[in-house]
Formats: structure tokens, C-alpha cells, sequence
């Protein structure tokens, strides 16, 4: 078992989340690519905590410390490996945690795996926070991507049954594309933001939190990537989406509604259009047979409410091996939907490199 | 790309639609254990064609022939290599469609990828025929799981909109285990199935076709199989459900429903029974953090409605370069959902057996 | 453990000597290529038995059965198939053996690995039967390197002692290569055949084999292949050598003599000839930190002498558990090197297209 | 390409030589176990320069910094990252080498790869500086081994043809275990060390270098593991072998010598010793048919005389692209095959934890 994704550029995340550090090594970048780092942090503030009001109070500074694979601003074709260092960590709070695993947190399972040499203090591997190197990993990737004229771009599909306005299925435009990829809290409709907050807000103030939806397109790839069965490209993004801690599930195109649909409603039309074949409607997200259409790849995936919570809830003592309750204290984001986004799209464009 | 999946336990399929055979060559099998061929033969039919009105009117015998890694009954620690010979084709159904790609269908995605040489008669690799060495490799290795105390069971979920009973949470039933495994139309309550098989007759006489859900539960997992991040039980077992054709989403435990839940309904409450760790509900479907928390694991998969219709569609002529009409004649199951029931069994056994 | 290789195109070898039928299934492969079928099984009848005095006796047809992967004699793109029925086995012969282990043969370790459920007559999975749909692999696969101008030629370049000429290390000759790929008994001079035949015969004569080794080139792979540290030329081609049954050890270049030589000796001078660059020696084999540097690769292989041999030797008996003495009768070549070349070559090819 | 190797447990190495820092991410190792970082800095100072006569008067201090995967002197279970820092390079010494690469290093090919934008200040990803965090890998591993009853030794075999006594191929001494795993000339006769340093005191004098060989044993490891083909344990020994810069030949039990030899001479009686089965010598160097057989792992490895030598060679200018002298100045070790035998040592052990 690993934290490493990829066949053709490798993605090795380490770290847990009070350790020294946490980073990436990133196998088989090309030579000679250059790297705008400040559009890398633009995407790591994007997900770092302490910048918005649905987020963790916690302050942290994410810069990422670039030890090998770049000489300036280029790509020297060695493993890419950055670091950030972990600062400003109050693993007191967590002291009672080794005993008690949090409902609906990987504690217990980690416990039983790891058999208490877990750094369990703020989730260890586990933790959110390890997330931060795959958002830089994939903001290096994006770069590359976007030199071959596809663009990644994800929104809050949906907080707690709030929902935005879906992407056209069609094309992703680029000022849609840009307003996105540096918003903090993506969305395409911006009347929506106001409620979906107060739905985060309602949450934190009855100390509790709550989940969403986050739809993510792909535009610009060409026909014929990707391959049958077990190569499908919908697998290949799955395994990467559901690398994103508190995923639950995915789905691609229309999705689960394909289940009342007749094919004949399902079905995306063939057309000529300016000599190039496209569809008429994208039903099946970008993909058939496992193999990309050339129209946008789009799937939506689901993130579970933040299980850390600050009500009581019913739990074991796994020292003393009977029932028992908790009650965490600590700092916690009430709807991490948000901060999901760009990590979403790191893991997307991870996969689709790989895809190439 | 390839249609390869596993590190443990490989599974290589090969085969087309109206090739000399199709088969699978499973490696890394342990030696000594023995296999009874009879019950895999019991999954192999449940996914045959021809045996149930929703599916289609051809007779198959999909026998499957063992070249290598089988000494009688028993595996020898070889690769095991199953051959099924291609008979009963008619390819003379599919002539036109070289040139035409059907709607939904893989035939335009393999023809920018493999350029025309791919077997397109039947879908080639991409048939859904190809699925009958996966269920003959998954009925090979559940006996394994079996013995280990591992039981898979899935039903029809839904059929356009027609509802099964969802599984128990908490527990497969010996007895219901029993039913859905030797069924060839797998539902929990009998009552539905007939509303369901009218759903598909009357898609059949509209000349369209219809999609639904799968649920699958995998009872007897231990706790801490699996690991965090890109090796969660999620992403392995998605991996490879997303490699059945049709399949365009998966959810585990609660899934999409999440999005509109607080944490303090979706987290799982841990308790003691019998000295046991268990939740009191099953809402993460079995997994947190991406490891088996001892639960059973559940998830449902949604199938599209099958793409060959025998309606007039839009399509492209691809060497005329032209838009054009389309009609398929052949012979395609309107709704493929009963008979992907075992495949999906078998894909989640060929998962688990590389988690454990 | 298993019997696949590479990760760009996948080879999975099945089969064992006395079952059904042994094969390959090769995953990856570009459609829409020719492959001349003839030319393959040229490649397959210089590494089957009985073509020679040097060989085991025995007859067998290696007609390979392509179940999947080509229409005609073009590569659809799906895995390729190719299964070898297995005939004129006389598995008495072998029956007991079940309980006493040849020294030197794999006996003794598949018991312990396989728990005696290995198919032991014949050698099982291990036989050196096993390396004939390796052949069809690479024999298929050098057609496609061909079209990229890269050419592969080996010759028995010892065996017992007596030596042939070894390749020229700058540049491999069209006529050479011609000559070497079409001979059973591939040596560079003529002269040194009959000698290297006395070798074995007097083997043969005493109840006893001998060993030689192999070498092999590769001329025409541009520069800048490979890569540092574990993905070296050198690893990779090694991985592949090593899957030939009873190859002991591989050098590059100047190979072992190296550890005598002065670094002003072994470094290969960079000389510009036609406006490319090329090295004046080739002590390196053509591979510099890894990557190949545009000269030919070089390596040789060591074979050692079949451990079946008709002399009376020591053993044990695993079911007695005590110290006993085996006579082997059966059909075993006294020497191997010369129906290895054509497997060494096999092997390399398979490596190689994995680099590019 | 990739710094990668291994399945089960992984190792990622990163890192130039005059970058930031290079490092290692060991993802796969088992929580809970305690490792004796002293004992890892005994192994790392074997190999770091500066010790001894033989290497290059540069002064490092290869202290590795732990950021992830152990709290206190426990495995957590997450990937441990380990991260040198750079100190004391000078590039100024290689600036001239950008245009004239030196003969048998990896400039050219790297410049060829990696298109000029390889840090080749040092050698950038190819210097033998990367080994640094492969000992540290190689170190925590070998103690996880050790608790397994596995042991892990090597001595210089031979340099510039001055023989050390090879080990006794049945059985590594606990003694000598000792000795050589805290020296830093590893020699099993003491009396040759002399005699290697005057041979490597000459090749400096006369600004040359040499080669040598590596005997590397592993002893204690069951039979059993590896398997046939394409994972048998030579391949997977060589494949981490290789991956030591400058190695570019390895050889099992008798190795070449097998070339030679009758199959009456180099087959490995059974016996019984202690209940349990051996074999009277150990031609095959504990192998069989790929697979351990109970019997020490041994092999030889060539190590080509350090590329990098004060004399005038001929090389080429890549800009001007005309013929040109080379002189380079700078630190080399005139011999590197005393600090090449931890890293072998360390390769071994990473090699051979993934056959377990």
C-alpha cells in the first residue's frame, strides 16, 4: 500500500500532518519545461486554510521549498521533490485521541493498521493537510498540460443542497476558466456563494458540519486517449479522485442518472462540425468505451461532511475496551467542500497526464 | 493501455467479439488450493446471453477451456490461462458499421485509437462478450475469498426507476447470499422483478434500451486492508468496477447522498459488540480513510443504458466525412443491468483479493 | 510473483510443458502494423527442438494459434493472443521425480514455493518448453523495431571453453545479421562450429551437458534512451536476460574485464564522424550513466551446462526425508546455448521496445 | 524513466548533486518498528568521502533529516522521507563541461536525454552522490531484515586485479558479518588491503583510475521466494544492481565460469543436514529456476574504473560540434569500489525485502 499514483509521471506523497515536514517527489517530468511558480502558489493558497470563514483558523504559511528537479525556473528531468516544512501545529489538542477514535475519521482504521504507531496527532497521513503537496504537484502538471491546450477547471457543485449552476457540458469557456481557477470559493453563479455559506455557517454554529458536491471539466484533450476495461479513463480519474481524502463517490457524464434514462435519451449524437467530429449533447462526460471523444471530460464527485465535529458523539475506548463518548476540540473546517476544489483539479490533471 | 489489472493477482484478458477465442490469464494464484469448477460455471451462465428475455437471443456456450496453472482440480502456482472459443457469430450484421459509428458506443473512440484496425465487428476488445473471462476469473478467486470468509453478493439496485430493497448494511444474510448468487435476475424483493421486466419489455418494443444500478456488499473483510490516499479501498475497487462497460459512476456507503448530510448524521458512532469494534450504522459503506474499518463494504455502480438501439440515430459517416443517419440491426440486449450483476461480482472479488 | 514483463508493452507468459497448451498474451501493441507471420515462425523453428544434434530428440510442432489481437496479418490493437497446443509429451518419463529433485533443476524449489502442486512433469512452468511463445513475443516485436531501424543479432559466442569470433562492437553488418538470424547454429565463425559440436558430443558421450555463453547486440537505437539509477539500460535489459531459464550472469560491454583496466583504457574517446557523435571504442556497451549513447548495446550472457543429465547423482528423496541418488532418463539437450540464442535475442527485443 | 524500485516496499531517490538536497521516500515499510539510526549513520559514513585515501578529499556531512514516517526511533507506517542537505560543492570546478562531455560518464547522454537543461554541475542526478540516501534506504531495510534472521554482507572482491578470498559460499560467519559491515576497505584477508591501495595509489599518480569487483551474500533467507521467469531473483537482484552508477556486470554462484564447466561439476548435490535440505556446494548462488533454494544468495558485480580522470582526452565540442581535448579538474576518486560496497549492500537489501 502507497501513496504513489502514476506509470509514466509518478506522484510519491510523504508526510504526516505534525511531523517536520510533508512534500512530493515527482518522477518523469520532461526536460526544459519552464515552471511559473508564482501561478503554483496561487493554487496552494487556494487550498491552504485560515483564508476564508468556512475554513480552519489555523494560519499556515504552505511555501514549498524546492530541493531537486528544477535548476532556475526549469525542468532538469530529475525527480522533482518540494517540501513544506510544518509550522504552527498545537498537537495538545489531540493528546486524548489516541485512545478514542473520532466517528467517521480514519483513526480507527489507521489504529488497526498502523497498531498505534501511527502519528495519529491531527490524522498523521491521513490528514488534509498532506494534500498541500498534490496541489503543488498538480499546479506544475497543469502548466504542462496547459502547453498542450487543455484546461482544467472545477466548481462547488453543491453544499449541503445548495447548488450551482452546472458547466456547459459542451465547452469550458476561458473566462470562466480564469474567474475559477483563482477564486477561493468556486462557483459559476455567483447568488449562490452567499447561500451556500450560510449553510456552512448554520453548520458551525450548531457544531456540526456539512457536505457537498464538486463538478470538474477537462477541455482541450483530443480523441483517442485512455483504452478499454481496466485502462478506462474513467477508472484512471477515479483512482486519482478518490485519492482526495472524504471522497465517496464519482460519477461521469450524466451519471447516476443514467439509471432512468432510455438510450435513446442517453445516446450523444454524432455531428460534423467545422470538419471535426463532436456530439450533440455530452451524456457520457467525454468518454466512451473507456477512450476520450475530444468533447470536455466531466464528473462530479461527492465529499462527505468534515467528520472532525465538536458535538458529542458516541465512540469506544480502545484502551479500556468498552463504550464510551467524545468530544473533540481543535480546529476544523465545518465544510472542507471548498478548499476540495483545487485539489480536485490537481488530482484531475495528475491523471490526465498519466492518460497521455 | 491495457486490459490488465492487479499487482498481486493479475488478471490479463484478451479476446474480441468474433475473434478465434477470448480468455484470461490469471497470475499469481497460490498453489494447492482447489477450485470447483462447477460452481464457476454456475457464474459464467449467469452472465451468458440468451438464457433470460431481457438479454439477447443468442446461444452461446461460453465453456471455458484451462491451458495452464490447473493440475485436475487443484492450482499449481502457474499462471491459470481459460480459453473461450468464439462461436455462433454473425458478423454480417455489422458490416456497415465501419464506417458509421454507433451512438454511445466505443466504435468511434477505437477507431481514432487504433485506426481502423481494430476488429470493430461486435465491438472487438471492447464487446461486452469480453466480460465472460472476467466472470469466469472472479468465480476462480471468490472461491478463494470464500474460504477466507469474504462473501460478494450484488442485486439489480434499480431499473429505470423501478426500486430493489437495498442490502442491510450491517450484514449479508447466509440465505440471501445463497439467492442472489445463483440467480440470473438478482433482486432482494421478488416483487419488483416483474415491474422491472416490464420497464425493459417496453423499452424493447420502443426499440430503445434502459440502464439501472447495482448494489454489491463484500462481507467477512477484516478491518485494515487498504492503506490512505491513492491505495484507499475506494479508488481499488473503483479501478476496476469502472472497468465494466457501461458503468459510469460509483458510490460508497451513503455516496451522493452525503452532499446533503451533516456530519452528525453521516458520521458511523463506534460501539462494542460481542468484543468487537463495530459502527452502528454504515453510512462510509465499510471504509474510512481509504482502510476497512471490519464493516462491510458497500457500494452501488450505475450502468447506462445499453448503446445499441435499434432506432434510427444521428451519426457521422466517417469516410465520407458527412453527417448521416443511422440504424442497427443485431441483436443487443435492451437492458444489460441483470447480466452485469455477476460481472460486478467479479471485478469486486478480482479488488479484494489484491487489497488482502 | 509472475511471469509478465514491461510496462509499456506487457508480456504474460502462460503454460506449463505438460498441459494443454502454453502461450502469451502481449498487451500494448500499436495497431494497424503488419506482421509477417512466416518471419516469426522462422524465429520459432530455430529455438524448437529437433532441428538438431545438439537438441533433445524430441519433435514438436510450435505452431502458434493467434486467438486475438490481429485481423488478417495486421495488429488490431487489442492484446495478442497467441496459444501453442501442447503435443508428444511422454510424461512417464518424468513420474519420479515428484519426489526426488534434479540438483540443479527448479524440482526442489517449486516443491517448496508450490507445496507440490506443481505440475513437476516436465518442469512445469519452469520448462524450458516455456520460452517458445517468449519467441513469438519477440519475434514479433523485432518487426516493429526493425521498422524503426533497430536490428538484433546474437551467436553462441562460447561453449565449454571453445570461443567465436565476437561482434564487431562499433557496428552490426547487414549480411552478419542476415546470417546470424536465420542460422540454427549461430556462430560468426564458421570455423568454430564443428569444434563447439565435439564439445557437446563428448559431452553428450560422458551422460553429460555443458554450458557457453551468449552474445548479443543491438544496432541502430538512437541516443538518450533508458535512464539513470533503476532504469538503466543495463537494469532493464538484465531483468529480461534473467527470465531465460539457466542464464547465470550478464556483463556490458568490456563487461567483467573492467575490474583490470585503467579508466584511460575503458573510457570510450567521443569522436564527431558524419556530423554525429560516436565513440572510437565501445567498452561501455553503448550505455553511459544508463542512457544509451547511439553506439550498439552490447552485453553477454552466460548459460549454464543443463542440469538434467543422465549420470547417476547425488539427492534426496523429500517424502522419505532421507539422502538418495537420482538417475534421470528422459530427452534432454546436452547443451542449450544454441537453441538460446534465438530466446536471448527474444527477450532483448521485449526489453528494448519497452525503452523506447 | 524513474528514480523508482520495488512493489511492495518502494523506493523513490531524488536529488542533484549540487541542488538544494537529495533524498529518499521509502513508502511500504511496516509500523511499529523500531530502527537504530546510529547503526544507519555507521553504514552512511561507509560510503561518504573524505574517509579514506581511495576517495576524494571532499568533506561531506551526509546527516539525513527525518521529515515524515517515524515519531522518535518508530515506523509510523507512512512513507519516510529522508533529505540531505547540499554543503561544500564547487561548481566553478565544472563549468567548462556543459560543451565537452567526459568520456564514459554520463554527460553526453544526459545532454542527449535531458536536452542541456541537466543540472551537470557534478553530474547532476547521475553523480554517485545519489547513492548517499540509497545507503540510508539500504540501512533501515537491512535492519528489518536482521530481524528476519537475514543477513547482508560484501568486500571487495578484486581491484585492478589484486584478489581478495572470495567468501565461503555456505554460510556467511557472524564474525566476519561484523567486520565488514564496519569497515570502510571491506576486505575478508586483511593482507591484500595493502596491495589494492598501492595499485589505486598508482592509477592516482598517474591521474588514471581503476576498477574492481564486489562479492556481495545474503544468508538466512529461506527457500522459496522469487519465482520463474521474469521474477526470478536474479533479475531482481540486478535490476537494483544496476542501478548503482558505474556497475555493468553481475554474476550468480559460479557465474561465468558456468561457461565452462560440465553439468556433472556445476549441478548442486541435495542432502540432508539437520533435518533440513542444503546442497554440498553452492554453484548456483542459492538460486534455482529463480527461486531461493535455502542456500546463501551470492553474486559478483563488476564496477568500471571511475570515468572522471585528470589526463587530456579526446572528446567533442557539443556547441562548437567539432573535436576537442578534454582536461577535467576537479575531486575524483581514483577508486571507488571501497565506498561502491555499502551501496551494494544497500541495493541488495531493498531487492531482497521485495522478494519477501
Amino acid at each position: 500500500m502507497s501513496s504513489t499514483y502514476g506509470d509514466k509521471i509518478k506522484i510519491s506523497v510523504f508526510g504526516e500532518s505534525h511531523g517536520n515536514g510533508i512534500g512530493v517527489v515527482i518522477d518523469g517530468l520532461p526536460a526544459g519545461e519552464k515552471i511559473d511558480m508564482d501561478k503554483v502558489l496561487v493554487q496552494m493558497s487556494r487550498r491552504a486554510p485560515g483564508n476564508d470563514k468556512t475554513a480552519t483558523p489555523r494560519k499556515e504559511k504552505d511555501l514549498p521549498k524546492i530541493l531537486s528537479g528544477m535548476l532556475g525556473d526549469t525542468l532538469t528531468g530529475a525527480p522533482l521533490c518540494a517540501v513544506i516544512e510544518n509550522t504552527n501545529t498545537r498537537s495538545a489538542d489531540y493528546n486524548n485521541l489516541l485512545a478514542v477514535p473520532r466517528p467517521g475519521h480514519s483513526d480507527y482504521t489507521a489504529f488497526v493498521k498502523y497498531k498505534a504507531s501511527n502519528d495519529i496527532r491531527g490524522g498523521g497521513h491521513f490528514s488534509g493537510r498532506i494534500t498541500a503537496p498534490i496541489v503543488f504537484a498538480g499546479a506544475v502538471i497543469r502548466q504542462l498540460l496547459e502547453k498542450k491546450g487543455i484546461k482544467i477547471a472545477a466548481h462547488i457543485s453543491s453544499i449541503g443542497g445548495v447548488e450551482d449552476t452546472p458547466f456547459n457540458p459542451l465547452k469550458l469557456d476561458d473566462e470562466l476558466d480564469q474567474k475559477l481557477n483563482n477564486a477561493r470559493f468556486a462557483v459559476i453563479d455567483d447568488s449562490v456563494e452567499q447561500k451556500m455559506r450560510d449553510v456552512v455557517e448554520d453548520a458551525r454554529m450548531n457544531l456540526d458540519s456539512v457536505g457537498g458536491t464538486i463538478e470538474c471539466i477537462v477541455d482541450g484533450i483530443d480523441a483517442g486517449f485512455g483504452g478499454p476495461m481496466f485502462d478506462g479513463v474513467e477508472g484512471v480519474i477515479a483512482k486519482a479522485v478518490f485519492g482526495v481524502p472524504a471522497v465517496k463517490g464519482i460519477e461521469f457524464g450524466k451519471g447516476f442518472e443514467l439509471a432512468n434514462m432510455r438510450g435513446s435519451q442517453s445516446n450523444d449524437p454524432f455531428r460534423y462540425k467545422d470538419g471535426k467530429v463532436v456530439t450533440e449533447t455530452n451524456n457520457c462526460g467525454g468518454i466512451l468505451g473507456g477512450i476520450t471523444n475530444g468533447m470536455p471530460i466531466l464528473f462530479k464527485a461527492v465529499v462527505k461532511p468534515t467528520s472532525s465535529i465538536a458535538q458529542k458523539q458516541k465512540s469506544v475506548d480502545l484502551q479500556k475496551k468498552e463504550n464510551t463518548d467524545l468530544e473533540v476540540h481543535g480546529r476544523h473546517d465545518p465544510c472542507i467542500v471548498p478548499r476540495a476544489v483545487p485539489v480536485i483539479e490537481a488530482v484531475t490533471a495528475i491523471a490526465i497526464i498519466n492518460l497521455l
